[in-house]
């Protein structure tokens, strides 16, 4: 297969990735339907399903792909810092995940509660983010920076709820006034408190 | 009316929101329907929609009923608590809230996130957990307990966001290994410092 048919396959798949991330996040999983998500990607339901087996498969993708963009940043910046991000403009694209990421999220969460089956699924997909919060940390703690109390796997599992509060009160369109602040509470108690 | 008829009255309404509150839980909003509500209930549609004008009407009284009892339990003991409480067995009845009232309130974030005017009717209940947990806070800072270099407002933010991570955790029925490590840190993060 030559070269620029890879790459014109990958822009599809990227397209379909990014117009259906509204669609679920708008719609939810059951009202995203095959006549909305063609309209969201601009593309024919044969050209959905040429890259994606069917709707879960094409969901799980995208939650997949989410993961990974999420990890790479953390990986780079930290969560903590993901998460400021994120109160700075929940719409913003570029690196930091936007509001349908947000949306897609959610939906996420929802099918985990209600079906045993996508659960089996994503568990294996769900580790990167994670893996990513704990190397970072572990750096941090070497560097000097971390305080050495906690064990790195509670401190990762802390920044992780604090993540998952903060997707759930921005997604639900709740004020953020405090949220700054509480961030900044949250990065000094992992830190490693200097001086007396 | 006799004394009697209004015990009738309130414990017909006690059984709506307690047969409705698991069928919201495990079929959702949308899926919770009124064949399903009367099967839940053991009651007829014609009874339940007595006691609430529609399906709407009775999702929101279920949620405020559970902020309510909610609000209860930290104005006693304190919000950490009350997620502590969460922690020990989800699935407990008595004045802690179960995993019936996790799915009803993800049911609320996923309502508030899609739907406009259903936010709005929301705004209007939602305030009570906030305030006893402000509330408490005050107390605890009076006694000395808290630290006092950040706001109440903020401490309150913090616990309210690490609440939703909670419950977004326990509703996706993601692994509680570290999470009581987790809420140590989280006590001992708004508890004023001793010595040096």
């Amino acid at each position: 297969m030559p070269r620029v048919s890879q790459d014109h396959l990958d822009a599809r798949r990227r397209q379909i990735l990014d117009g259906s991330r509204s669609c679920f996040a708008r719609f939810g999983y059951e009202g995203a339907t095959v006549r909305r998500l063609e309209e969201a990607t601009g593309l024919s339901r044969g050209a959905i399903f040429h890259h994606f087996k069917d709707k879960e498969s094409l969901f799980l993708a995208l939650a997949e792909d989410d993961a990974t963009r999420m990890a790479d940043v953390v990986a780079e910046q930290g969560l903590v810092q993901v998460m400021r991000n994120l109160l700075d403009d929940p719409a913003d694209g570029g690196d930091a995940p936007g509001v349908d990421w947000l949306g897609a999220r959610l939906e996420v969460s929802r099918r985990l509660r209600t079906d045993e089956e996508f659960r089996a699924r994503w568990a294996q997909r769900s580790e990167q983010l994670t893996a990513a919060t704990r190397a970072r940390l572990k750096w941090q703690r070497d560097a000097g920076n971390l305080r050495d109390d906690v064990d790195v796997d509670v401190l990762t599992a802390y920044l992780e709820l604090v993540l998952e509060g903060l997707l759930s009160h921005l997604a639900m369109g709740l004020p953020a006034a405090h949220l700054g602040s509480v961030l900044d509470l949250v990065e000094e108690s992992v830190r490693r408190h200097r001086g007396g």
